[in-house]
């Protein structure tokens, strides 16, 4: 570990993250949902203008992406993460659509300290240009402790 | 739209369906999290293989993607889905290792009728070689109704 690791008894309850922002293309959703997630609305162009949205729409999963890589490479980089566990309430709210610009905050909700791990618990979500939060979502993971890092030493 | 299009009302409650099986590599799990989920356990195998783990693990959105490209080829890919609404209980519980042979079903829990569509909640899960179960979740999405096909016709 290094000193600039943060453990689960640096992380304080309550603290708010700007995550900055991500602007998302036509061919990257169409690139993602091929892979992930091949319904016509995310993939075609053509069928998606024609239906209930007017246009393509991202993959939720994706979406899930954008908020994970902007909350990784903004926070948790640092963190002391041993896994996730659980992720709830993911709300897809708004439609991503082509040319969308999503920006991230995360807010810490919880640190339950279990032994030499802590489950944490926080609530990430993306807003775009227009001020709409299209996802959010509640993520639970652990993350060492600094006493247990220190007991390995 | 064909005729081979499902609409909510075809969709029966309880029904279950096998959607098939994926096997993922070692180069698409450090390929996906680089992209959407870099943290060194996903993207890393030398950090990943002194780390909690053994080795590395799939990012759980990695196998969100997976479980969701399997349930849109076996079961989603007719349905006149109009966008999914929420994921709750997104439970990772347990590792995704390179080489693993995941399969993939789908249990079908409610077709509530509102209106031009049905809300439509699902409960698909993966599981591995093993038959240890690695993700699961509750999944609520939009489908249109064959009533509000009939009036647009």
């Amino acid at each position: 570990m290094t000193d600039t690791t943060v453990f689960a008894e640096d992380l304080v309850v309550g603290t708010h993250y700007d995550l900055g922002s991500y602007t998302v293309s036509a061919p990257e959703i169409i690139e993602f949902a091929t892979a992930w997630d091949p319904q016509t609305f995310h993939t075609d162009p053509v069928v998606a203008d024609a239906g209930a949205f007017g246009g393509l729409i991202a993959s939720g999963i994706h979406s899930l992406g954008i908020l994970q890589r902007l909350a990784v490479e903004g926070v948790l980089g640092p963190w002391a993460v041993v896994a996730g566990r659980r992720l709830n309430d993911i709300e897809l709210s708004a439609p991503v659509r082509p040319g969308d610009t999503l920006t991230g905050s995360l807010e810490l909700i919880d640190v339950a300290l279990k032994g030499p791990v802590a489950l944490v618990t926080y609530r990430p979500e993306l807003t775009n240009q227009h001020g709409v939060r299209v996802i959010s979502m509640s993520v639970e993971v652990y993350v060492r402790t600094r006493a247990s890092d220190a007991d390995q030493s």
